[in-house]
């Protein structure tokens, strides 16, 4: 800890959430502000990170790319301009952010997030809420990939969750399992020993870490569901991971519910990994009376979800998986390092050639 | 996909899922389709149901009164278009229907649901699924109010629920209650005694039902949020249902939980009834640290609830609310006939002026 006075250095109310911090329109979440108050001082329950790399959400790169045809320098003119005018990294025509990696510069005393200076981090809580400043024009970014070195500050709430990074795992491996860490800690939460889990996109990012939190959970028996042969392939070289593969296509309730079954299912949890629309019903329909769906995808529709269940008189649990689990990332990061083969999957998911999810 | 052991009147096979009916596209689940046939004659396990009401969605009856400035003809001509296009009645831009009650005309032998002919009923199952002709061009609704007097029938699959209509309640009282029944249900699974259970929109059909089935359940306090002093009274009318009412915006995430934490909160449980968009925040935010939030609300936005809780590092569970739990139908007609005061609220809900659900 630093050893600041017990004094808010600002006269003003601070709130855990990061109210004290939101300029326009007043009174919202600072996710939902327009503008927030990047102010390096910091309130006595906050911490300043001096940021080195900001990861931008897919859809959020993908627009800006696509909006200036790919020129670099209007790219990073438009970046430097959202983070300029509204404090914060929130694209305003897809509303997402990303995630920043820094070094610990202060930390308040009043800062529950156990955070020391001098320490490697990344945010976990999305840029859309996170106050920012950059100070370096954004000169040694490229403007042709997700990832932007930078020099600047952010600024963390009480509530802001943080992970110091580990230093035994590349970085851009670390940020790709952090980024999807919630998945296999509500996994491993949900699953019952001897159970039968179904993890639908078992060879991406979440479905890999959430099929491995099923094993650990003590399933009987995991399915994973992939769309090819050639990921079935994938899968089948991380031994042990999915006893049971399925080709199938996920938005196809009846196929997938009918090869499901064939491969022993229904299944007392399922795990629905895939970015793709309308897999609702066929993971409802794979899933045993009094199981459980928890749903990760962003793709995922709630109406679907609800009148699915409904239209099938499904009597299934189905959960909004909550990217937020308490020790999350750790859980995530100790799965990548002590499943058999689990950290190669995943290193051919982070490499540029193999970013479907 | 079956074999059928007695012989189809049609030449098709057939399946408890209702594929046999579904046209466009062709595989998907009925629920899915663009269009399904609507033929009157039936399958071996299906039944074939002379329709006297339509009960329409409320998210459904919004958007459409709105999209037609209430004008009762256009309303009509709507509906009518929906339901002769795509042999059911699914709002193609909430995506929702309803349900029906109807008198069952024609049991298929291989029918699993248990009905006889001459029995007056109401589908469980959304009107989203349910092949369905109108053939009285809905001369009788006046395009006012979600429930539609009406001529037709539809069909029920084997896995279509449907509930017997009670002798000793009105129709459009026991339509109502089992439209919603499967909030009170899942309410009653989840809150646990000595609890705090918070209901958004409690002076309403499925909120005043959850509050009544949270006392059931044993909470300590059911905190009752409404957006006017009008529905405050209303609640206040029926003793006991609420111990603390709350008049907050629900959208507005920082304000509701200010509120409810005052009146005892954050809650243990929270039960989101109200059908407007954006009170995903205001829920979680106003959820205690490990307690659950139920979705019951078709204007829930699944990323909205997702990215919500792990912006705010909410370690809550999330539920999608499910309209289908075993024996919700009975349970919520029972809460009706037992709770003091219950069905004087929610009759003025059912009532021409009390149609804000």
């Amino acid at each position: 800890m630093t050893s600041s006075p017990r004094k808010s250095r600002k006269p003003r109310n601070y709130s855990p959430l990061g109210l004290h911090r939101v300029i326009d329109p007043p009174g919202v979440l600072p996710q939902a502000a327009w503008q927030l108050d990047a102010d390096p001082a910091i309130a006595p329950d906050e911490v300043r990170v001096r940021v080195d790399r900001l990861n931008l959400d897919a859809a959020s790169y993908r627009q800006l790319r696509e909006a200036y045809a790919g020129d670099p320098d209007k790219i990073r003119g438009a970046v430097l301009e959202i983070i300029a005018t509204r404090g914060k990294m929130q694209n305003p025509v897809t509303g997402s952010g990303g995630m920043l990696t820094g070094t610990v510069e202060e930390v308040g005393p009043g800062s529950p997030l156990g955070l020391v200076p001098g320490q490697r981090i990344a945010t976990l809580v999305s840029l859309t809420l996170t106050p920012l400043v950059i100070t370096d024009s954004l000169a040694r970014w490229d403007g042709r990939r997700e990832q932007v070195p930078c020099e600047g500050h952010a600024i963390l709430f009480a509530r802001s969750i943080a992970a110091v990074l580990p230093g035994d795992l590349p970085v851009p491996l670390a940020l790709a399992v952090m980024d999807v860490c919630g998945a296999p800690a509500l996994t491993q939460c949900v699953v019952r020993p001897g159970s039968v889990a179904l993890i639908i996109g078992a060879a991406g990012k979440s479905g890999s870490l959430s099929a491995a939190a099923a094993r650990r959970a003590g399933a009987a028996k995991v399915i994973g569901v992939v769309p090819t042969e050639a990921e079935a392939a994938l899968l089948r070289e991380t031994a042990g991971l999915a006893g049971e593969i399925v080709i199938a296509d996920a938005r196809d309730p009846v196929g997938l519910a009918t090869r499901v079954e064939a491969a022993g299912g229904p299944a007392d949890v399922t795990v629905v990994c895939v970015d793709v629309a309308g897999c609702e019903g066929g993971a409802i329909l794979s899933t045993a009376p009094g199981g459980t769906v928890i749903f990760f995808s962003m793709a995922t529709s709630f109406s679907a979800a609800a009148l699915g269940a409904e239209g099938l008189a499904a009597d299934v649990t189905m959960l909004v998986g909550n990217g937020y689990v308490p020790g999350h990332a750790d859980l995530a990061l100790d799965l990548i390092r002590t499943t058999p083969g689990l950290r190669a999957l995943f290193e051919r998911r982070v490499s540029p050639e193999g970013d479907q999810s």
